[in-house]
């Protein structure tokens, strides 16, 4: 059976990951708790208080169950069916504001009639917005893909501007990135191919990380850099719990609480119309924090858009 | 026309809150923002960083639309239509850990079909249950009920138990208070009724809030209460945008995020898997959480329940 292999795959990525953001770390190690319920099984990796990272939650989970309307609905699918779903998520909030949290999943679905798909992704969701390594980040996701498709950057950035965007605030969650979901399996050639491009993107994950925690971590930062970070994670609530959907699938599957909300940040605030200083770095964030910027070649869009 | 009275008298109710709201706190006042937007209008008032209170919102707002699907699954209702929509809706978060948080709201619909209702209510989150306050908070209510109608606290308050309830927590958001929706208004002895009910009850909140913070307000507490309030807080952040109507409502009309996202905390924390030490106040708080809990009796009732 295919979705064996790719539970095993992911929960080897799960891993992987670990071992290395606790080499990245250098001073705290994961925790690990294998959960059951009668739904299905996990492993939740979480690692607080370190060095440079504050909080780094990585979760492996296999489930399977009868899809309920609103698990449809969460899931965007039509279908009433059985679902069988695996998959790896990880986010990382950094204790340095001048780093980025970060969050990645790959997933794979297979419902009782057969129909399968992959789904997935990596963005980024800095504090302050750092625009060369803001195009380092996409050209690094863009290699990956490139790989694979020459049209998937595009199409999956367009995806990730989309999908991770506040409507309430007219903001993007942070810089996106690319997501991608519903890609069908319709035979073994795509099989392959997807559990391959969800594998190189897992793998990816802590490396991309190192290079953007290692060169902010030992930044100095003053207690309103501090706030600002606060306030930030706010908004990063804010999307989760009213938009994500993967906390929504998670939620309404009646999965593992304590797990889907490991996404929370440790801290967030909420201040009534903050409204940073003009031409302060926060004023510039919120510029930038716009769907449809080309992060690859942003000195020429710049000097369009402002 | 009915629905401009009502407009006017909750106007004036959010006025005589603040003030007492400022009487009671003694050391800051009220910020106040009029807004207005395609859809409405309405008066932001916000407290900060006070002697006692350190964030109290009241939001007075007078809307009217045509109602979106979501809105009517926000709401609720099948009609397709438009509608006319007023309230006044208030949140206090006290300094203290001692004292508790608070939440009032009474509204007024008004469908163009000429169908009509109220809705409204009150409750009690402490980030630590005291049985004789929260009896006192039950009491309080119930006679503002039975001058109603006999049957009032008890439906009300069955609704609150449901309403304000974390399913993927399996805890209450606190310990409730009466709230009601879709009190229609059938005819001109109907209208009179809700609109003397809920004004009364928006005259009460402030009292019955006075007594619980004057309680506590200078109760001495511990680093560990605090981080314990930030964790209540951080249900309450899950409560508000999970599950809240009212956030909902107003996120889909298009309404001001500012003034609906004032409910949430100033500051809230998330602890993975954060368990109290048996037997302390805060485990005695979790076991207190739930559904059914008949505060007006609680001595005969805990019998039977712990």
């Amino acid at each position: 059976m295919h979705k064996f292999n790719v539970a095993d795959t992911y929960k080897a990525l799960q891993s992987e990951i670990c071992t290395k953001l606790e080499q990245l770390d250098g001073q705290v190690v994961f925790e690990t708790d294998q959960w059951a319920k009668p739904l299905g099984k996990g492993i939740t990796k979480i690692l607080t208080q370190g060095d440079a990272i504050e909080k780094a939650a990585v979760n492996y989970s296999v489930v399977n169950g009868k899809l309920s309307s609103a698990m449809q609905h969460a899931l965007n699918i039509e279908e009433e069916d059985g679902y069988f779903a695996t998959g790896v998520s990880s986010i990382i909030h950094p204790q340095n504001p001048h780093a980025p949290i970060i969050h990645m999943n790959v997933r794979y679905f297979e419902l009782g009639s057969g129909k399968a798909w992959f789904g997935g992704g990596i963005d980024l969701t800095p504090h302050y917005v750092n625009e060369s390594d803001a195009k380092e980040f996409h050209q690094e996701l863009k290699e990956i893909c490139d790989k694979y498709d020459a049209n998937y950057y595009t199409a999956f950035k367009q995806e990730a501007d989309d999908y991770f965007y506040l409507p309430h605030r007219e903001e993007t969650r942070g810089i996106g990135g690319i997501f991608f979901d519903h890609r069908e399996v319709i035979n073994q050639e795509k099989f392959e191919h997807f559990l391959a491009f969800t594998s190189d993107l897992a793998k990816a994950y802590p490396v991309i990380y190192a290079a953007l925690l290692n060169k902010n971590r030992n930044a100095p930062f003053k207690s309103t850099e501090k706030q600002w970070q606060n306030l930030r994670r706010g908004r990063y609530v804010e999307f989760n719990l009213l938009y994500d959907r993967g906390t929504k699938f998670g939620l309404e599957s009646n999965g593992r609480t304590e797990s889907i909300l490991l996404s929370l940040p440790p801290d967030a605030s909420w201040v009534y119309q903050s409204e940073p200083q003009a031409h302060s770095a926060e004023a510039k964030t919120l510029a930038l924090l716009k769907k449809g910027v080309n992060w690859l070649d942003l000195d020429r869009e710049s000097e369009v858009r402002l």
